[in-house]
């Protein structure tokens, strides 16, 4: 089964929460561990185990680990070994983009089979083009795993790259249109469904970006600490059809290192992204019409490119 | 001393040439080396012992080091300790982007003193804006190391993003101004003098940039296996003010495993740019004056857009 199918049906079962697990200098020291590899492990593995059976997805957040060099990798990869045994599903932050053989040689390591690196998925960084990312989307189609390129950031500094514009369009819409086009076309066996290749688009602002035919999973990171409010959120992304995956981090982790305390945060969450809004955009919209609808008309908003 | 100028001294006695480290499997097997951790340390190793003192820098490509999960990265550590010991200059390729406390994180990972992963320099992918990138542009500074952000390169699917425009330039270029604008205004206690802020321009075709203010490092890769020529290399950054290191990968890699093979090739490159170019733009044009001189008047050509 095709990545973007298991993301829907964990998110029918648990709701569309991701959980970022960020084990940096303050927070591990609120947890009272040390920032070492042995502190980031017990941390991620905290999150894990509170978590799994409770949310949908949870994000490491690769830096945190490669701060403590080869020792802190192999923890990262203990976590993912830990996740995989607990089944809830990781999406990897790692931010990887490159061309030609060394793409492929990073997709090897987070999207390969037997890879000791290897998630669910992973983040992807198109600054060299959104084709140059090719030969991880074909290795994540062909493992049953999936991508998320990044479309349009919430920090400011964001727009002089995204907001850039080409052949009548932003460089973050350009990114929207390719993924969706991948998810139009599946490659066989993966049946029709939700599309295994997801954008990250930031969820504390208005993004201007057109998402009624992406037919893939959204991350939108900022809910909570960043300062996006659930009404805002599904607002901002009423006219997606795909999947909406809101990200906490902070506000959740914060509860820690009680797993009480962390499965409360996102339980928390999970209501608060439920209550007055039934169905979209936190439900799959795809195309085999068990909940689709059409795209709406493209609006005169999200034409107007500076939304900054 | 700054990384720019250590740069510089490096390159007054070796030359220009930087040579990739790309230890990917039919380069591995080309060397009857196994696809494995200590594969690929073997082949960098050699690479580091042959070329320490013949050239002024090395680039290790990490994905191929990442493909071998946390054995790969601890492979890494140690071929860095190894250049270190050596005295050759390292530019380690990990193209890392993100914002805040994680670029602090990915920052003190391969910049910070005393991190098993620290080189000399590393690349920086823009993708979330220029601006994001700022901890580890401070941090280089402080620890007397440097940056080169990917500003355009050589492959097709490029251009969609490093060609966007807004306000009335190329992303490309607004990457290229933002560097040339650290480098201008260096932080205390660094003297003047070439830049800690580096670039990277594909050496295969017109780049179409404006680099008279760079005063800063330019890593362009596409000598050889790639098709550049030397001719066309000095040619494309006839203008800069900075200092241009060629990279080669391939071509040099070929010739290994004999240190007599890799050494050689290395020569080679190194005559090969010298022929013909004495001079500029192979050496540092930087503020101290002794090699200086004014910046051109801005060319029609680099204001036409779309070189491809």
């Amino acid at each position: 089964m095709g990545f973007g199918r298991r993301l829907a049906e964990r998110v029918d079962e648990h709701g569309p929460l991701c959980v970022g697990i960020d084990p940096h200098p303050e927070l591990l020291a609120a947890w009272g561990l040390g920032d070492d590899p042995s502190g980031v492990e017990r941390f991620a593995r905290a999150v894990v185990d509170a978590l799994a059976g409770h949310v949908a997805v949870v994000k490491p957040q690769s830096a945190f680990f490669e701060r403590h060099g080869s020792p802190g990798v192999a923890a990262l990869e203990r976590v993912l070994a830990d996740a995989r045994a607990a089944g809830i599903l990781v999406l990897l932050d790692v931010k990887r983009g490159d061309i030609g053989s060394t793409m492929t040689g990073y997709a090897r390591a987070y999207l390969g089979e037997g890879s000791p690196l290897a998630a669910d998925a992973i983040t992807l960084s198109p600054y060299l083009g959104f084709g140059s990312l090719t030969p991880a989307i074909e290795l994540a189609s062909a493992t049953g795993r999936g991508v998320f390129v990044l479309a349009r950031t919430s920090n400011p500094e964001g727009a002089r790259v995204q907001l850039a514009e080409r052949d009548g369009g932003t460089v973050a819409q350009s990114i929207v249109d390719a993924a969706s086009a991948h998810n139009a076309a599946p490659s066989e066996p993966r049946p029709t469904g939700l599309g295994d290749v997801g954008v990250v688009i930031g969820a504390t602002r208005e993004h201007g970006l057109e998402l009624g035919r992406l037919n893939g999973p959204v991350l939108a990171p900022g809910l909570g600490a960043q300062g996006a409010r659930p009404a805002d959120v599904a607002g901002r992304f009423a006219g997606l059809r795909g999947l909406l995956l809101p990200t906490v981090s902070r506000s959740v982790l914060a509860q820690g290192p009680s797993a009480e305390g962390l499965r409360g945060a996102a339980k928390h969450w999970r209501e608060e992204l439920g209550a007055g809004q039934p169905g979209a955009p936190f439900r799959a919209q795809h195309r085999d019409g068990c909940a689709e609808r059409p795209p709406g008309p493209r609006s005169a908003r999200s034409q107007a490119a500076d939304l900054d």
